[in-house]
């Protein structure tokens, strides 16, 4: 991370230029230059944060990570109980996809252009899934057999609600969308 | 389709040959010399079938579309009951995923190289869960507010499923991962 707030404007501006012309054309047919004029930078400056076009993909599939992790921890810090967490984690990802479709393409794109990120995101969105259900089983909450299996189910579902009804929609309520699915899941997870 | 068995035979060597180049090196990396190479015909020959790169990569996805369809179909035809036979077709598809670890490769380029393509894998498979599962609600064999929301949160769950347990692993039960998808699955659309 640059050590100065003009550091971490101009590191923004250069991963959503990234991002957008990413989403827009594909990691093939962009160049560094493209990317450059979009952010408003010098092409020397690109360079001191980023080694080439593989490594600025590379932070920008890391800045979406996060950006999930951020985003769904914020929306579900006041939930109930975890079923009403995942629902407004849902909600809030829904929202986040509708908003920021590039998303999907870049993290698409990623199973190509750099295999060890299109894991590593979604490893550790999964592996955030499972953790939380576990913690949960223990309080009684779900199935005491919640594990590995039904996380990359749940990660699943949500990734294509929010590539139905976020990306390629653009009306629709999607918090009845995260409702009609939370109760899928509430019953499916439902204790014995 | 070709009118011959011979012509049928090629037809099947390029959309193989395709699918290896598509999947080992991305659609923007291959050239049709090197699928015609792969496949063992001549350039001209592949004309006869396809214009260009990007039309034998759209035949490419409607052919996993068919295989998906029709392997699936088979798969659940001596089911007991729906949620029997979404646990065959969950089963049958996760490793067929493991044996075509290409596809998913392929049809992720696809959001890129054909977004037409794309959606209409998607839809379709998505649109065949709905439609057997709103038969199965007719007869009360699972909840009766069963509709398309519960279709792409299944779809995506499978597809997930497939990715982790199949793509990218070659050891694991996949039967076992089925069984226990399906539970959460029958236990989440269970009449009221």
């Amino acid at each position: 991370m640059p050590r100065t707030e003009r550091g971490r404007r101009t590191l923004r501006a250069i991963l959503d230029a990234a991002a957008a012309e990413f989403g827009d054309r594909g990691f093939h047919e962009t160049g560094i230059i493209q990317i450059t004029q979009r952010a408003g930078v010098a092409l020397g400056t690109f360079y001191t944060y980023f080694d080439s076009k593989e490594d600025v993909f590379q932070a920008l599939v890391r800045d979406f990570s996060d950006k999930v992790r951020e985003g769904a921890g914020r929306a579900i810090a006041d939930a109930t109980d975890q079923i009403d967490a995942e629902r407004r984690g849902l909600d809030w990802f829904l929202h986040f996809a509708r908003e920021h479709r590039e998303i999907y393409r870049i993290i698409d794109q990623a199973e190509f252009v750099d295999q060890d990120s299109f894991r590593f995101h979604y490893e550790t969105t999964v592996a955030r899934i499972r953790k939380r259900l576990e913690a949960a089983a223990e309080r009684g909450e779900v199935r005491a057999d919640v594990g590995e299996i039904h996380a990359w189910a749940i990660g699943g579902m949500n990734v294509f609600l929010g590539l139905r009804y976020g990306v390629w929609s653009d009306d629709g309520d999607l918090s009845e969308v995260a409702r009609i699915a939370n109760d899928f899941l509430a019953k499916g997870l439902a204790p014995k």
